[in-house]
């Protein structure tokens, strides 16, 4: 018996590991979020059985429920997969299930992905640091699950690039607590939606345009000089979409 | 002719995407960086060239060479695949190599990778944002290129982990600038040499003590409560490493 807490990467089976892809292969039962691809979940045995505990509105804080389904399911099967999207750690709340699986004495492993907060703007031909523009990023979430966010105004700093995942919702609010914190409100704004899956769009804004934009989730929000810049070729990068 | 600019992942072979891996194996020819283990090169065609652009202490910035080569060898070969330590946008200087091939009109693609910024504290069990313990991550080098570096002092912020990547010469100048910033010396930190391979190593320390910590380079620097924490049993993350 063993629960293995999978990243499934930013939403396509191409940017899944190979130690990933393998344990899939090899899963009896898969358990993932609302959001993983329909190609990742291909990985899997077409007979195995895969269980949705995605997160959805109105169905408020299930976490405890999904810990306690990780459990059972430990304790019943030899390979468990649990596959969250992007990285597990990077507001997966992996640590949550990786906690209660050590306190039941379920064994786990941990096995990192391609987090969208990174692979988003490469998509859109932003790198997230770049010499002489962005010594640093920065990786916040728009809106935490027990209702708290991060008060933005203390992220401001002129060499960092801001990512905030699940900001759609929050964000004239954000951009509020960046001029607080003193971000000119010309400071160039990308926003990657559906990034690496057949649905990708990317907007281009500054963040005084960030709250009119009409922006369709899931989306990835990028803040800073950077994301002026398109570094790549999208043709090119639509190669690994197709 | 097409450059690849592809993200090796940490150092494990086995945390490659299944995109990268295709692409090695049907590669003409892979220049890489000094630091990319033999496991991941060992994914190419055991005959195919490979070239070592590694930089070296005392072989100072030779990356306009770098680029040089990479547009001679994609108007030579018809697939060249530059492997990048972790993500190619997290440090890695994918940006200007991308925009030499742009200039050159050489066609490329960049493929994301599993950055050691946030693989290397999973590893050790830590998770960069835990609910209630940290709502953000910051990543920045300790060591950039040009010899500047950020002002640690303003990249303290309560609720978000830093991750510091090649801050291992400069670690008591980083920690005299976090105190600067508010920071308290207790603060706990985590050092990862060489995560994902057969030499990882965690120090566990608080600020205070990170400058006289032996470390052994390639290390990622963790710093904030979460680098305290260690959810995972390090024994079953050590089977990805066997």
């Amino acid at each position: 018996m063993t629960v293995y807490l999978l990243g499934a990467g930013p939403g396509n089976a191409d940017l899944m590991t190979l130690k990933g892809a393998r344990l899939l292969a090899e899963a009896q039962i898969v358990v993932h979020d609302r959001l993983v691809d329909p190609s990742v979940l291909s990985l899997a045995s077409p007979d195995v059985e895969t269980i949705d505990v995605g997160k959805r509105p109105g169905r408020s804080n299930n976490q405890e429920m999904i810990n306690e389904l990780l459990v059972t399911l430990g304790l019943e099967y030899s390979s468990v997969v649990r596959l969250k999207g992007g990285d597990p750690f990077v507001f997966g709340r992996g640590g949550e299930e990786a906690r209660a699986l050590q306190e039941a004495g379920i064994p786990f492993e941990i096995i990192p992905g391609v987090t969208s907060a990174l692979s988003a703007p490469l998509a859109a031909g932003i790198p997230v640091t770049h010499r002489g523009v962005a010594s640093g990023v920065t990786i916040v979430t728009g809106h935490s699950q027990d209702g708290s966010t991060v008060d933005f105004s203390g992220l401001v700093h002129p060499d960092v690039t801001l990512v905030i995942l699940m900001g759609v919702a929050n964000r004239a609010m954000i951009a509020e607590q960046l001029y607080r914190g003193g971000l000119s409100p010309k400071t160039p704004v990308a926003v990657i939606e559906s990034a690496w899956t057949s649905d990708q769009h990317v907007l281009r804004s500054s963040v005084d345009g960030l709250a009119s934009l009409d922006i369709c989730p899931p989306a990835v929000i990028v803040v800073g000089a950077v994301a002026a810049l398109d570094l790549c070729d999208l043709q090119s990068v639509a190669s690994l979409i197709a």
